[in-house]
């Protein structure tokens, strides 16, 4: 399993994602989902991979070979939207190539997407891509996306994560959404990688890795475990 | 679909279902999901239903028939594990009747329970069964189980409903589970139905239905509402 976050806020966007892999629980590892590109002043693209791994990490790898070979590329086109089709596209094109041998072996294609950023001349944008290629984008009212095991971490996200919240408190939720996440399904897994992005900044200047025992990771799941409970002591009793 | 859960705490055992049910959004209705079985001073039983309403109420009728034409029946049987395993034995005739029927039109015949309660010489116990018929009970680090739609209220149910929590703060916790759970699927709702059977008792004195408008789970889901979105605020923020 896996679980990713972006969140558009005024202030700017929110990438969040796992790292755990695995094909059963005696076969897991550690892959980065989080991948970047960058050309500061000009875009900023940030890419979160959910589905198997053989997917999308070919998916990321042909975006990058059509970026030397193609006319049209994520370096060139002028909108997050053109982007958003140029991932489709790649997803379309591996699933074609891999799709029926993999239905041999009795699996499935399977690939999904969280894509945000900015191109200059143009607002920052989130989008969803699903796993037939086809794709939503994120708006006011709701302004995250999830994929992957995204139940167990919704309701914090709900509390915290609206369109006019502040990133500091906005990551803050995220982070916790991933902690409640971890401990209730062991196929999402440390490091979290997380990325902060200002809105027309035009640069990564926000990225982090938080390790197991991470030392601000913690210090925020224990405050948030014990405000928690205060905040359950305080609710008013039920009389009968 | 369906949200139930059963608490089994010091001081008593928690019990709360929602009420609806559905066969595609353009058909849903209310049913109460929440069975009581009560014979103050020697025992009381309490099942909660998810699964297909035709199963789950067809097992009910089933037990309450036996009950007046059979040796071993749910007012007889000295232990609760017995009780289970007439549950289970119900289950599986129903399913034996029914089943082949469903599978003709594509359809899966699907009853699960929590199951819980006390009979006199006995400690309480709680046990969830599954749709095969086969059950667990809930020890002392697994003490609450659910059923239906389970993974948006499992992190709240984390924070606060430990073997040690007091029945008032895990009541508050449980019902602030459904809020999160409704808030995030349509197909969870409204009237929450919540007994709370004190330990020893062998009778329910705690018996509560929560309707849309409740001016108390108002006020209890408002204060959560505000209290986590202090608990944010005072976190530490991230230092990039």
């Amino acid at each position: 399993m896996t679980y990713c976050v972006g969140v558009k806020l005024g202030e700017g966007l929110i990438f969040a994602s796992d790292s755990r892999t695995h094909a059963g629980v005696d076969n897991y590892a550690k892959f980065c989902k989080m991948t970047v590109f960058e050309q500061p002043g000009e875009r900023v693209l940030v890419l979160l991979s959910s589905g198997g791994l053989a997917a999308t990490q070919t998916v990321i790898n042909v975006l990058r070979q059509r970026a030397t070979a193609e006319p049209h590329h994520l370096w060139s086109v002028p909108s997050m939207f053109d982007v958003a089709v140029l991932v489709s596209d790649a997803m379309r094109d591996i699933e074609r190539r891999d799709g029926p041998f993999l239905e041999a072996g009795g699996l499935k294609f399977n690939a999904s997407f969280i894509l945000g950023g900015q191109i200059a001349g143009e607002d920052m944008r989130l989008f969803r891509l699903y796993a037939e290629g086809n794709f939503i984008e994120a708006g006011v009212e709701t302004n995250f996306l999830q994929t992957g095991e995204a139940k167990y971490g919704k309701p914090i996200l709900d509390l915290a994560v609206s369109s006019t919240a502040t990133m500091e408190d906005a990551t803050k939720c995220v982070l916790v959404s991933f902690d409640s996440t971890m401990l209730s399904n062991l196929s999402v897994g440390m490091p979290i990688d997380l990325l902060c992005y200002a809105r027309d900044s035009l640069e990564v200047t926000m990225k982090r890795r938080f390790d197991e025992g991470d030392a601000y990771f913690e210090a925020l799941t224990q405050q948030w475990l014990k405000g928690t409970r205060r905040v359950f002591q305080e609710l008013p009793p039920l009389e009968w």
